[in-house]
């Protein structure tokens, strides 16, 4: 594998070997005092995000330095993208410089894909990873969400990994999410029934064409669900006029006390952060044990790990 | 110790063996070439700074890279926090990733303390360094100046250290300022004889019931101090009306020549910096020999790696 | 060599020695997977970008960690400089804290020799180099443009370096670039024959004292070039009037297909970058073999690596 651009590209092999990966990297650094393994020592990374991120963004970071590799930041409002340059050769310079890796967010849907194939035309250059591409894709957060549900559901490991039969809900704003376009290709991939559930408004265009059910009816969908992954209302990509109002859109999609508990004892609930207390998310829910939302995020380090490894370390071991 | 929100919450004990670990730091690294000890390697650190800083943030970075802990910048101005997430969500992500300790400055009196109890809420998690909150508290600054005055004054290390019958004249606004709340809470654990010198208005509510005296005329205060701290003006946090002008209050509250020269032989001026010279204090003499401002930033280093290495070391060695 | 600040401190043999040391990291570590070199492990080196950069702030950022140095960064957008400090005291601070470093830029002419003076005026502090302050001098920009001309156009290495009979001409915006002083003063060093082509309105006031030719007809200039050197249009660094028209800029001063096939067959391109295709220079000729951005961006790692050793290695070997 070379980029991670999209989880399209992944085979059902090689998504189960990223998930397996992640939970070798969880086992040997979670407890351990000292997180540090000489992996990826002599390797650069470069993270070019052209959007705000906390945990994207520093969870890549930690991943890297945990590996000893060199990280280097450039967010777009502190580069040279203000005087004028284009992408492709923002990504050329970063590529010229000698990095093994860049990491990048961009506002445009398939910007990562064009990126690749700029500076890696021949595979020679570095590789690129995918941080969240418009509303296209958002890969490592569909790994993540993935290898929380295989601990949280004991859907297996290695070749005994099935998530056949398992129900899993994606309730929210499914137009602008790039979360949901990675979830519907990897949960389909490994079997997983998909039922989406959204006003219409805030449904892509020729869903039905999915491998997914749609609901409009958040309440007739919480009973029999494995899996209730709320989706962030993305305020910043909605130019108004999806919903009503913020009070309606909580009342008929939010995961309130009363549908947490309509669910199954050991029903789960996801989201990928960062939060809306109040608004897509009951306030008190989003702490509850089923709740498997930090789950999420400590698994995104070691997935980012996984990745890292799987691109970067040509046959070396991972050291721990 | 967990934490360090708040000076009040140390013993004399925990003082000054800070102060006498910040002095160690200092011997074993300055003017010496490789500034790097393997103490914190594979320790990692985040810092939240939720507003603008150089010295501190990049003090507290120098102190972490140097014992070669993974230190990770969040600056407010790029983060999730853009998106509506609250402060909570925010701390329980950073400790979910997995970092061994959150330095955070916010805006807000008390945001420190309650990080703290949200992402170690028993003891478990990360441990929380207060960089500045609001005008409430600043302790490294507090511990920073100490050592530095130890220093200068000769006041002893160890079991000797005494600040009995030491005059600290803290100058300027004291309302809004978070130096002066640490520094009275330190020098008086340590027997200083603290007066605060500064305008009413400029005074905080209740200061009656601090350990101080108050005095609103600089010029009787100058030729007993054996310090004389001066305060930054505050001017981002001042919403007008607090003095007449910006020339009245250099006049009335700045540090001159004159005030200079009426001051002993081995007195000194401190200030916490950013200064803003010629307004409080004079253009030259914050370039003088009895002006300690540059030592108090050395020390902060090695008051910070002091800090560091006594909440995360874990009963390893410094390694020097 | 203490600072790095202005090409015109250096002797012949002073930068030959470090186009020397560029090409002898270029091949360590060109192409080998393992970048990391143990050369400057345990220094420190402050970047404090006052102006925005991605390539030349992460150039040397990269630089510093492939020699294991700790790099901190401090963008004046986040830092203390809001806050009313002077750019004095933003140095002694920085030096205080003990960095062997300051690499600035700033947008005043003059700034980063100011600062050497004021951080080490004994030749006591943190080495000053300069990248980029105003319109005056970019002196790593110089170096690396001599390292790629002296590859491309085999110009001999160590005492064999001979630029003598080359024709160099440089195009463009020559008023408000630094890039275009810096490279004056090293080609000329070098022996070059140097003509600057601008329009009369983008020459900098007293060029008849340069040791240049000046053209204003670049169509003249090209047959007989070895290198023609594009400036970027700084339309920052313009308040108007300096031209008609970007359309007449492009179509005048632009490197255009015709203007291309009229070069002779070993010339070369070349642009410090970020570039605006379609106006200094057309969209497909920066992508033409000719074109020597991307090496020249390359080679800026490696001046920079070549640089930081100078400055502060002192005496240890290179470690590859």
């Amino acid at each position: 594998m070379k980029h991670l651009i999209d989880i399209a590209d992944l085979t059902r092999d090689d998504i189960v070997e990223i998930l397996d990966e992640a939970d070798r990297f969880r086992e040997a650094l979670n407890g351990r005092e000292m997180k540090k393994l000489p992996t990826l020592r002599g390797r650069t990374i470069y993270s070019l995000f052209f959007e705000n991120s906390t945990r994207t963004r520093s969870s890549f970071e930690t991943a890297g330095k945990w590996m000893s590799a060199d990280v280097i930041n450039i967010s777009a409002s502190t580069s040279s993208v203000k005087k004028g340059e284009s992408l492709k050769d923002t990504g050329l310079t970063i590529a010229a410089i000698g990095t093994d890796a860049i990491i990048m967010r961009h506002p445009s849907s398939g910007a990562c894909r064009q990126l690749a194939e700029w500076v890696a035309p021949n595979g020679d250059g570095p590789s690129v990873i995918n941080a969240g591409d418009g509303s296209h894709q958002h890969p490592t957060q569909a790994l993540l969400d993935a290898v929380t549900m295989r601990q949280r559901l004991g859907l297996g490991t290695g070749s005994t990994t099935s998530f056949e039969g398992m129900k899993v809900k994606i309730v929210g704003d499914c137009l602008h999410s790039r979360v949901v376009r990675s979830n519907v290709d990897l949960l389909s991939t490994l079997g997983a029934d998909i039922t989406l559930v959204a006003p219409p408004t805030l449904l892509p265009h020729g869903v039905d064409q999915w491998p997914v059910k749609v609901s409009y009816d958040f309440d007739s969908e919480v009973a029999d669900a494995d899996v209730i992954m709320m989706l962030r209302v993305q305020q910043e990509r909605m130019n108004g006029g999806f919903f009503p109002s913020h009070r309606e859109y909580a009342t008929l999609y939010g995961m309130s006390k009363a549908r947490e508990r309509a669910m199954k004892k050991d029903a789960i609930i996801m989201h990928p952060g960062p939060m809306l207390r109040g608004m897509e998310i009951n306030h008190g829910v989003a702490d509850f044990d089923r709740a498997a939302v930090l789950q999420q995020v400590n698994n995104g380090v070691h997935v980012r790990m996984a990745v890292l490894f799987t691109l970067l370390a040509n046959g070396e071991t991972a050291g721990f």
